[in-house]
């Protein structure tokens, strides 16, 4: 396996990984356990990854990074809503 | 700033964003809106940018995932643990 499909399943796996969290979220209306600062500073972490792919004009970087941080900012503001 | 600064900002806000996640945890001995499946796949995509970085031989992607697998795999011990 190239290092290039490693980086590629690494970066799909943590994009979508947020999916299921937004997924419980909405079912069971309650997000009370999940650190707001972690996802914050998680989102903060992820917007300078998405900056740094414009820096270097790596369009896999800038797409991966983008769809997290819409993804992570749903958590942000589903934990806001339900707390 | 240059975009190698914006790189380890970036990561270093991505690792050290799963410490008060922990602590909360630990604190409140609550973890049941946590999705466990999110932490798992987020977990094993966090163990292939590892691996990507060990392919690469890039001595920071290597340290940052590792760092990061450790503390994300303290959140999964503790949501297993805590519900």
């Amino acid at each position: 396996m190239s290092s290039f499909a490693v980086g590629i399943l690494a970066g799909t796996l943590c994009t979508i990984s947020f999916i299921p969290q937004i997924v419980k979220i909405f079912k069971t209306r309650q997000a009370k356990d999940l650190s707001l600062i972690t996802f914050s500073v998680f989102a903060s972490g992820v917007f300078f990854w998405f900056i740094y792919g414009i820096m270097i004009k790596e369009f896999p970087v800038i797409l991966a990074n983008g769809i997290t941080l819409v993804l992570v900012a749903i958590v942000i503001a589903a934990k806001l809503k339900f707390g």
